[in-house]
């Protein structure tokens, strides 16, 4: 199979924050694939919006309905699995007939991309390139002026999806961290960031570089957070 | 004082990888300034060049020779700590005129970026802004093809110039890790991986996204590593 499956990262929100390089993949691809939740745009178009060429195809990968099923529920990871398998052989069938396609993703497509899951189905079927992008945390740092590693810094990038206790002790080991995947993990976050002593320098930002962007020290949230929100912990600045 | 200090992230080195925000800043700045060593070229300028203006002032922020000293001995902080005063202030000096700076910075600016000790002084001095940059590590596993953190993964990014043992400790728990800053500490950071057992599964990167780029498995490299390398070691692939 001739045809090149390319993977572009578009960063956090802001459309200013794509590289020349996603811009220019972007514009020239025949097929625009994305994720996306049904009756919702995809984030990852709108940001790449103004690239996407007049005549480009698109195809939407649409999520199936999963918010019933706790993601603590092996059926979760089954539905998941299955719609990862049918959105590869669905960009499989185009790379099939010699056309090349682009997945656009936000942030770095890396980094808990769900193009990853694509990625890992196609590797071996396609020729593939990626393209990486802004991630969340890197945006809302610049935005929040709030330098994180000096030194010899560690930094540690968790799920809030962990379980509490784990999550504070890896506070309490990390110089910098970044809590990623707040939503509805939000009390215990702000917990157990409490329980490891940080919660005084913990900043929180929902929607970072995106209109509406909110940058406020954990300690004055209170209530939920939405999918687009972090959590950011400026390094200790360790020098050996 | 009402300019304004403009921290500009310029990526990994391939050019394509800077962001359109970025090119914009540094294509209206009236004064690019940029770190470099003495009789070398500085590489954020080599990045960024096709976007500085052509009336722009340039201002090289030349580090001192310290390869002499060890960075063990205190003598080394403090000659740092001296050059980042100076440098602060001569950028300082252009912003009390009325004049916008700009400072170029590899990768991420607040990540592990120099910049980061001059914005840490400038701070409360000028009004500053800070545009976001593909850091090296997302570059390196981009070019690699080396899906990191799907799940729950944990992403650990660990300096070389920690002691072999805490390198070893903090692989051991990490889903996913980066070790930047390799140089010198090439040989312990090799024995640092195997002793954790994942020496089969890491992946060197050296001038990841530029001309000469080498990618290569941990255990086929040997000899020393130059400053532009590190290593990648992708996710566990961690669910609960
Ligand atoms: C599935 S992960 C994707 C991460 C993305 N690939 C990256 O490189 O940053 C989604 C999480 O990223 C974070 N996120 C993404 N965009 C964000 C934004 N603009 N502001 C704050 N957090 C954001 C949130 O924590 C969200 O739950
Ligand atoms: C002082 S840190 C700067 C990091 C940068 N601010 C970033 O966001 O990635 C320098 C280290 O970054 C890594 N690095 C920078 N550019 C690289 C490249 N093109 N390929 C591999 N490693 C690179 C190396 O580990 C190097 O020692």
């Amino acid at each position: 199979m001739a045809a090149t499956l390319s993977i572009v990262g578009v960063g956090p929100g802001d459309p200013e924050l794509i590289t020349l390089r996603a811009a220019r993949v972007i514009g020239s691809a025949p097929v625009v694939a994305y994720f996306c939740r049904e009756n919702h745009p995809s984030q990852a178009r709108t940001i790449a919006q103004a690239h996407i060429g007049p005549n480009a195809r698109e195809m939407r990968l649409v999520y199936p309905f999963t918010t019933e099923i706790s993601v603590n529920d092996p059926a979760y990871h089954q539905n998941m699995s299955a719609f990862y398998d049918q959105s590869a052989d669905r960009l499989a069938e185009v790379l099939a007939t010699g056309s090349d396609v682009t997945l656009l993703c936000e942030g770095d497509p890396f980094l808990y991309g769900s193009a990853m899951y694509v990625f890992d189905r196609l590797r071996a079927r396609c020729n593939t390139q990626v393209v990486p992008g802004i991630m969340a945390m890197n945006g809302c740092w610049s935005q929040a002026l709030a330098p994180m590693t000096h030194g010899d810094d560690v930094l540690c990038v968790l799920p809030a999806t962990l379980p509490q206790a784990e999550l504070a002790n890896w506070l309490e080991r990390a110089d910098a961290a970044v809590i990623m995947k707040i939503g509805r993990n939000m009390p215990h976050v702000r917990q157990a960031v409490a329980q490891s002593g940080r919660l005084e320098d913990a900043v929180y930002v929902e929607r970072g570089t995106q209109g509406g962007q909110v940058i406020t020290p954990l300690a004055e949230c209170n209530g939920k957070a939405p999918y687009f929100s972090l959590v950011l912990l400026p390094g200790r600045k360790r020098v050996r």
